[in-house]
């Protein structure tokens, strides 16, 4: 049994690699949803249904027992309708992501970064509530941040620079810990952490892993890695570059 | 007959507010399709069927003889079946942008700047090249401009930054006309014409004024302004602050 990773782009390569990296010979298969990206301005509805089209084209496709939903959208609103539709394990990434914040933080005061959509749906802010309804937490949304990442910027004066334009205020607040609540920003982690060396940053990903330690699943099989993407991008193609493994992307063709 | 202006987005109030402030007396009514913006990833048919609900709220809702195509992939695709279907004066930015950049040139080489979405569909390249053969184009895409201008971040370092980061290299091809391909670029005319002075920047809102013009129409109204939107757009609450006029913005329904 495989595990199956979507996402509506190309940032959840950085939950894939993450996998990929702890399970090397785990089969994977990852749709990036680019030819509907981005899903955070979408209605509840059609995010429920772009994710059931996308966890069904790798349920059917490939021998999958796990889906991990790389998606800050979909993953707020899809998770229990693919577990009922599809009968399948599936993760997402802003439950353990917070619930690894709680564990991480000293005093009770967390920073959540994201897109506009992510920030505006508070789904980070209702998932840390719903675990520990004393807490506090402080949120920026970053547009710049994906743009950067896309564009390969991250180790330049530019990604500090905006680093700083948007995480000062947040770190002034108090928080001592800051949830990365986009699937782009594990890439600028290091420039983060560089500049905010007290903050301890809480990355999804990595929380993931501890999920699929726990589901008990096979992870011993061929380290069989496809990538697949609804439509071109050019994001995919600066983004393989900055992530290991020489990744090439096949066109899926979904079923609505 | 008062003008009426549509963009994918929020970005088409720079050519809104140049209009405007132009003729300070046209009845002029604006709407920006949030709620599907951006449309540059969508497939032609898409965008043409777009473009003609835009047109179609305007015309329906307000007394319009004309419609200005804020939009550089509707003005690619959907001029033509807005004055077939309408009976209306059209006008787009890419052909009058493209014009008064060949009427610009004293080298006959031209960059372009814009969306990915713009650049991949070389519709200024293909404008250029139709009203003279012989004219040298090189573009660049500028993904973190849009977000500069919407995070309001036009006069900072970062600004500079960005801008030296993505138009040094076209500059040194020996263009001396750059076309400013997308709507939000206006805002950043000024941080590139201080670190190029010697770039002649073409801003299509511009020549669309003398396209307005030719067209002899009545100018001499109420001056009334309104903006509809088809969503909430975090965009539109700081555009609106960068935009002069105070403006303010009501919920439009488009019809399917």
């Amino acid at each position: 049994m495989a595990i199956g990773i979507f996402d509506s782009g190309v940032g959840g390569l950085t939950v894939y690699q993450k996998i990929a990296d702890h399970f090397p010979n785990l089969d994977i298969h990852y749709l990036g949803d680019t030819a509907r990206v981005p899903y955070g301005s979408r209605s509840k509805e059609t995010v429920i249904n772009y994710s059931l089209q996308c966890a069904g084209f790798l349920i059917e496709n490939f021998d999958i027992d796990t889906i991990v939903v790389a998606c800050n959208t979909a993953s707020s609103y899809a998770i229990d309708q693919i577990k009922e539709k599809y009968g399948v394990n599936v993760i997402g990434v802003v439950e353990p992501g917070a619930k690894l914040a709680i564990q991480t933080t000293s005093n009770n005061s967390i920073g959540v970064i994201g897109t506009r959509a992510t920030v505006r749906s508070e789904s980070y802010v209702t998932a840390l509530k719903n675990i520990y309804n004393e807490i506090t937490v402080e949120q920026v949304a970053c547009p710049l941040f994906v743009p950067i990442v896309e564009e390969m910027l991250v180790d330049t004066d530019i990604a500090k620079q905006v680093v700083k334009h948007y995480i000062d205020g947040l770190s002034a607040t108090g928080i001592d810990t800051l949830i990365l609540g986009c699937t782009h920003y594990p890439l600028l982690k290091e420039t983060i952490s560089k500049s905010y060396p007290n903050l301890k940053i809480v990355d999804s990903s990595e929380a993931i892993i501890e999920c699929i330690n726990k589901l008990n699943i096979d992870t011993n099989q061929n380290g069989v890695r496809e990538i697949y993407l609804t439509d071109e991008s050019p994001a995919f193609e600066t983004l393989k570059n900055v992530l290991a493994g020489g990744l090439t992307s096949k066109k899926a063709i979904l079923s609505c």
